[in-house]
C-alpha cells in the first residue's frame, strides 16, 4: 500500500524532523528494504550501508543539512542519506551508468559537501570547514562521520593531532564503529577500540553521561558546558582517559548505534560541547539483513546477489582471484616472499593465501604509506615482499615510492589490481593514473600483462629476473578475448599480426584484445595495420621504438591519463629518433572519468574496437585527400 | 695535542665499548666541537645533531651495528653516528660534492641501512627488519630513532598500530624528544608529551624502573620478562596509561637523553624486554652551543656561520622569503588568504604571515596528507587557502592533489617552494618529481616563474585569475641573472630576443637563465637562436606549439625528471602537430642527484649555459656534415 510508505514523503531532509518513534522504525526498515533490493540487482556497498540507517536518520534530524555540514568519510555509507536528501526517485539508477553515484558527490546535491571515495579524509575537510566556520563567526554545525577502518589510515591521526589543538571548533566527530574496516580490523587500535566497547566504566559513563544530558535544557549552552568540565574531571579522577581524550576531544559513547532515540540524544548533546567532540557509535555491519550480518566483508563492497538467498550471482575469473593463486603457487616454492596488503586481502585474492601462509601476509590496515617502507624493511632482511594494492589507492604512497623503495634499490614487488577503468565506482576509484605516477620514478620497471598467462609470466620476471622496485599492473575483472594465432609472452614487446604493416596502433593491457579487433576489420579493408603492444612499459624497449621508425602512421591508445603516461614517453622517443609520420595519441585526457559500464566507457572515450577502428580510418582518408 | 683526541681513536663503533664515563664524557665534548666546526663552514643541520651525541654513542656502546640495526627517522642527526662509524675523517666533506652526504645512505657505509631523508617511516621500515628477524629466528635488535617531530605525520601512527599487535618482535623505538620538529612542534601531541615529561608518576617510575634494572643481570632475560609484566600491572592500576602504552608498545621512560649512564641503562633495559617498546629520551636540541640552544629552529638546518658568534654569514633575497613578504601583502588586502604549511614556517619564509595574521596561519605538522583536505574543507567554506610546501615534500600529498583537490574544483594554491635540485640535501630531498607528478593529474594550473616580480605576478594571476587548483613552482635560492632587454611577463609563455630564429631552446623556471646565455653565445657565432620560456607549463599553451611548427630544431631543457614531464608532453604535442624537425629533451633521465653545488651539477646534468651551448652546437655540426 503505497500510501502507507514513509519513505515515499521524504523529499528533503526536513521531512523527517516530525516523524515519531514508530514512524522512524518503519521508516528504517522500510530503506533497509530498498538497499538490499537495489544492491542486489545494481551491485554495490551493502553491509556499511545497512550499519547505518538509524544513524543516516539521526544526523538529518538532529542537524540541518547543508547549513551543518555532514562529511562522509570514504563516502560509500551515504545510501540512506541519498535517500533522504531528495535521490529516492533516482536511488534505483546508484552506480549505473547516467545514475547517481555510490559515493559522496556534490554535483548530484547540495548535501553532498565534497567528493568522496578513499578512506580517512574527513575528519582533515570537517576541521577546515570549522576553522572557516570560526573565522567567520558562523555557528553552523560541521559533522565528519567515519568508520572504525578509518582510524587505522595515518591521515586521520594527522587531522586529530591538529584538530584537537583548536579548542573552540565546532567540529562533531561521528565514528561509527562495527569492528570491522572491510576485512575485518587489524592493528592495536581495533583491540583497543574493543576494550572500550567493553569496559564497564564507559558504559556506566554512558548511563550517566544520558541522565545528564536528559536533564539539560537543549538551549543552555553556557551551564552544560560548566556541567562538561565538572563531569571531565570527576571522570578523569575515575577512569583512565583514553585515546581521543588525550587527542584533547570530548569524547561521548559508546551509544547503540541503532537506537534512534539514544542516537538523537547524543547527538544533541554533541551539539552543546565547546570543541572537538567525539561521539562513539556502536553498529552492527550489515544489521537487518542476515547474509549481510554474517558475511560483512563479503557484503561490504558486493556483486549482485539473490536478495532471498544473499548467494551472490557467479562470477568469472578475474585476474584479482588469478593473481592470488599464482602468487600462492610462488610462496609455496620460496619462503621469502610475504604479501602485503592494505585492508583489501578480499578484493586482490589473497585470502588463500593468508589462510595458507599466515606468518608471512600481512594486513597492514588502511595504511598504503606504511606498506612501502615496512615493505623495505622485509626486503632488506632478504625477504621478497609483494605488496598488492588497486591502482586508486597507490597514488597515497607516491613518495614512498621514491623515498622508501626505488631510492634504495631493494627489491620490492608492487602489484597493481584494478588498473584502468573500474566500471561502478566512478570518479575517486578509476586506476588511470598509476602510469603517469611510476612514470616519473627512477628506477622502477613496470609490466602490463593482458591475460591470466602473462600475468603469471610476468610475475615470475618481477620475482626472478628483474632487478629493483617492479609493478605488474592488470585490470578489475575478467580476461580479455584473445586473438587467433596470438600465443602471449613475456617479452617486452610483441607485434600482432607477425607480417606488420604500415600503420601501427601501439598499446598495452586490456586494450591489446581491442586493438587486435581493430586491425582485423582494418585489414580486411585492406588497411596494413598491425598491433605493437607493449608489455613492458617502463623502460619503453629502444627495439619497439626502432620498428617504428619507418612507419606512416602511429595511433598509441592508452586506458590512462594522457599527460605524463607512456604513451608522451613514447611520443618523444620517436621524435628524438627522427620518426616522420603520423602520431596520435588516444587516453584519458584531462577530465575526471564517472562511473559506469567499463565497455561503453572505452567506447566513449575512444578506446575500444569500434573508436580504433573509426579513427584510423577516418585519419587515413584525410591524410589521402 | 692530537694524542689525547679520543675521536680519533674511534675507527668503528666498537671502539667506543670500552669507554670509561670520563673519557665518553670527553668525547662527547669532541664530537660536538667537531659538530659546530663542521657545520659553520658547510652548513647543515646543526641543532638535531648537538642535540643526539650523548643518545648516539650510547647507542654504539649498547648495540652492535651492523648486526643490530639503528635506522634514523629523517635521516638528517646523523652526523655523530657517521663520526663514530669511521667516517671521521671524511666528515669536513660533509654535503659537499663528492664528500659524505648529510643523511643517511648506504652506499656510504653498512653502518647507515636505507636511505633516509624524509620523516615518520623509520618504524615502519624497522618493523619490517624485526618480523623478518623473527620469521628467520634471528635474535638481533632493531632500533628506530625518531623526533618528537615525526610524531605529527600519519605514517608513524600507521606503524605503531601495526607494529603493536606483533606482540614477540624485537623493536626498539628511541623517541628524541626535543620538544620541536623543526619549528616549535604543534598540535596536540606535543603538548601531551609535555605532559608525559612533566608528570610526577613517570618520574617515579622511572626511578623505580632504574632500581629494577640496576637489579638485573643483563644476562637473564627470563626473569625479567616476569618482572616487567608486574610491574607494568602496578603500575596500569596506579597511573594512567599513556599513548605509546594504547599502542601495546611498552613504554620506558622519559630520561635524560644527556647522560650516557642512564642512556646506556635504558638501552640495556629496553634490550630484555620482549615485543616492542618505546624509550622516552629528553634531549635538548643544539645542546652544548648556546647560540644553537637559543634558536633551535634557526639552526635547525642553516647556511654557514661564525662559530664564535653565531651569526649567520648574510644570505641574499630568496624565493621563499620574497613569497612570504608578498603573500602577506596580499593577506592585508583580502582577508580570504590562509596560509597553511607541514612545519616549515621558516623555511617556506611564512614567519612574517604567521606573525601578522596568525587566526589565518596554520602550521598543520609533518602532515602533508592532511594539509589538503583541510585546505579543502577552508576553500568550501568561501576561504582562500594557500599550501606553501618543498616540492620534495609534495610528493607525500599525490593521492590527496587528486582526490581532494583537483576533483572537488575548489580554489586551492599550492605554492611550491625548493622546486629543482635543491643542493646540499641530496638524494631524498630533490624538487625534480613535482612537474612530473602534477602532469599526471587533470584540472591542475602550473606556473613556473623565474624572477621574483614574475613570483609575485603568478602569485596574483593564481589569487584572482585563475579557477581552480592551481601550483606556483620556483627554486630554492636567490634569483638568477637577467638577460638585457627583458621584462618578466604574466603571459602563459615568452619568446627572447623577440625576434626569434630557426633554432629554439625551450624551457621553464630557473633555467631561462642559462638558455638566454647559451642563445647569446649561438647569436654571435650566426646561429639564429632563441628562447621559448614557457610560464604556465600545465596546461601548454597551444599558441606555443604553433610557434615551434616552422622550426628547424627544438631543445628542451628541464629541471626535473625526463619521464612524465612537461618536455614530453611537449614533445607529443609536436609530433601530433606534425612538426618534422628535430627534437631533443635534456633532463635527469631515471636517476637519482646527489647532493652538490646547484652550477656544478646543472652543469654535470647538461642544464647550464655552456652545456647548452656546446649542445646545440655538437647537433647542428652533425646535421651539417
Amino acid at each position: 500500500m503505497v500510501m502507507d510508505n514513509i519513505l515515499n514523503r521524504i523529499d528533503r531532509p526536513q521531512d523527517i524532523k516530525p516523524l515519531n518513534d514508530k514512524e522512524l522504525k518503519q521508516l528504517s526498515a522500510e530503506i533497509r528494504e530498498t538497499l538490499v533490493k537495489t544492491v542486489s540487482k545494481n551491485g554495490g556497498h551493502l553491509a556499511s550501508n545497512l550499519g547505518v540507517v538509524e544513524l543516516t536518520m539521526a544526523l538529518h534530524k538532529v542537524f540541518n543539512s547543508p547549513h551543518d555540514k555532514i562529511i562522509w568519510d570514504v563516502g560509500h555509507q551515504v545510501y540512506t542519506h541519498k535517500l533522504l536528501t531528495g535521490r529516492r526517485d533516482k536511488f534505483d539508477t546508484i552506480r549505473k551508468e547516467g545514475g547517481i553515484s555510490g559515493f559522496s558527490r556534490p554535483s548530484e546535491s547540495e548535501h553532498d559537501i565534497v567528493y568522496s571515495g578513499h578512506s580517512s579524509t574527513s575528519v582533515s575537510t570537517a576541521m577546515g570547514i570549522a576553522v572557516a566556520n570560526q573565522i567567520k563567526s558562523n555557528k553552523n554545525y560541521t559533522i565528519a562521520v567515519l568508520g572504525d577502518g578509518a582510524l587505522t589510515g595515518g591521515l586521520i591521526y594527522e587531522a586529530f593531532n591538529n584538530a584537537g589543538a583548536h579548542k573552540n571548533i565546532k567540529l562533531i566527530v561521528v565514528l561509527n564503529d562495527n569492528a570491522m574496516s572491510i576485512s575485518p580490523n587489524v592493528g592495536v587500535l581495533a583491540k583497543y577500540l574493543a576494550v572500550i566497547r567493553s569496559k564497564k566504566g564507559y558504559f556506566r559513563m554512558k548511563a550517566a553521561t544520558e541522565r545528564l544530558l536528559n536533564k539539560i535544557p537543549l538551549i543552555g549552552k553556557l551551564t552544560s558546558n560548566l556541567l562538561f568540565k565538572v563531569k571531565t574531571s570527576v571522570k578523569n579522577m575515575i577512569y583512565k582517559s583514553n585515546f581521543f581524550e588525550d587527542m584533547d576531544f570530548r569524547y561521548m559513547g559508546p551509544i547503540d548505534g541503532h537506537d534512534i532515540h539514544t542516537l538523537t540524544q547524543a547527538l544533541e548533546g554533541a551539539k552543546i560541547v565547546n570543541g572537538p567532540v567525539l561521539l562513539h557509535v556502536k553498529t552492527i555491519k550489515g544489521k537487518g539483513y542476515n547474509p549481510a550480518e554474517q558475511m560483512p566483508s563479503q557484503f561490504h563492497g558486493c556483486p549482485k546477489f539473490d536478495p532471498e538467498t544473499g548467494e551472490f550471482l557467479s562470477e568469472c575469473d578475474s585476474f584479482s582471484s588469478k593473481f592470488g593463486d599464482f602468487l600462492r603457487l610462488q610462496a609455496a616454492k620460496d619462503k621469502r616472499i610475504c604479501a602485503i596488503t592494505a585492508a583489501m586481502s578480499l578484493g586482490t585474492g589473497l585470502k588463500g593465501f593468508s589462510e595458507e601462509y599466515p606468518n608471512r601476509f600481512f594486513d597492514v590496515g588502511i595504511a598504503e604509506e606504511h606498506a612501502l617502507p615496512y615493505a623495505l624493511g622485509l626486503a632488506e632482511s632478504g625477504m621478497l615482499p609483494v605488496f598488492v594494492v588497486y591502482s586508486t589507492f597507490l597514488q597515497r604512497c607516491f613518495d614512498q615510492i621514491i623515498h622508501d623503495a626505488a631510492l634504495q634499490n631493494r627489491k620490492i614487488i608492487i602489484a597493481i589490481d584494478r588498473a584502468g577503468i573500474t566500471g561502478g565506482d566512478g570518479e575517486t576509484h578509476q586506476g588511470i593514473y598509476d602510469v603517469s605516477l611510476l612514470n616519473g620514478i627512477p628506477n622502477i620497471t613496470v609490466f602490463a600483462p593482458s591475460y591470466f598467462s602473462q600475468l603469471n609470466g610476468f610475475l615470475v620476471r618481477s620475482l626472478y629476473h628483474t632487478d629493483g622496485v617492479v609493478a605488474v599492473r592488470y585490470p578489475r575483472g575478467g580476461e580479455p578475448s584473445m586473438p587467433e594465432n596470438y600465443t602471449p609472452t613475456t617479452e617486452n614487446y610483441e607485434i600482432y599480426p607477425k607480417d606488420g604493416g604500415k600503420t601501427a596502433i601501439v598499446t598495452y593491457g586490456r586494450l591489446f584484445s581491442h586493438a587486435c579487433g581493430a586491425v582485423e576489420k582494418l585489414r580486411k579493408e585492406g588497411t596494413a595495420a598491425f598491433v605493437i603492444k607493449l608489455n613492458r612499459i617502463k623502460p619503453i624497449d629502444e627495439k619497439a621504438i626502432e620498428s617504428c621508425l619507418g612507419l606512416k602512421e602511429i595511433y598509441f591508445f592508452e586506458e590512462g591519463i594522457k599527460s605524463g603516461g607512456t604513451g608522451e614517453t613514447f611520443s618523444r622517443l620517436l621524435l628524438e629518433s627522427g620518426y616522420k609520420g603520423k602520431f596520435i595519441l588516444k587516453a584519458f585526457d584531462n577530465c575526471f572519468v564517472e562511473h559506469g559500464n567499463v565497455e561503453n566507457q572505452l567506447h566513449k572515450y575512444g578506446l575500444d574496437v569500434e573508436s580504433m577502428y573509426t579513427l584510423i580510418k577516418k585519419k587515413s582518408e584525410n591524410a589521402n585527400e
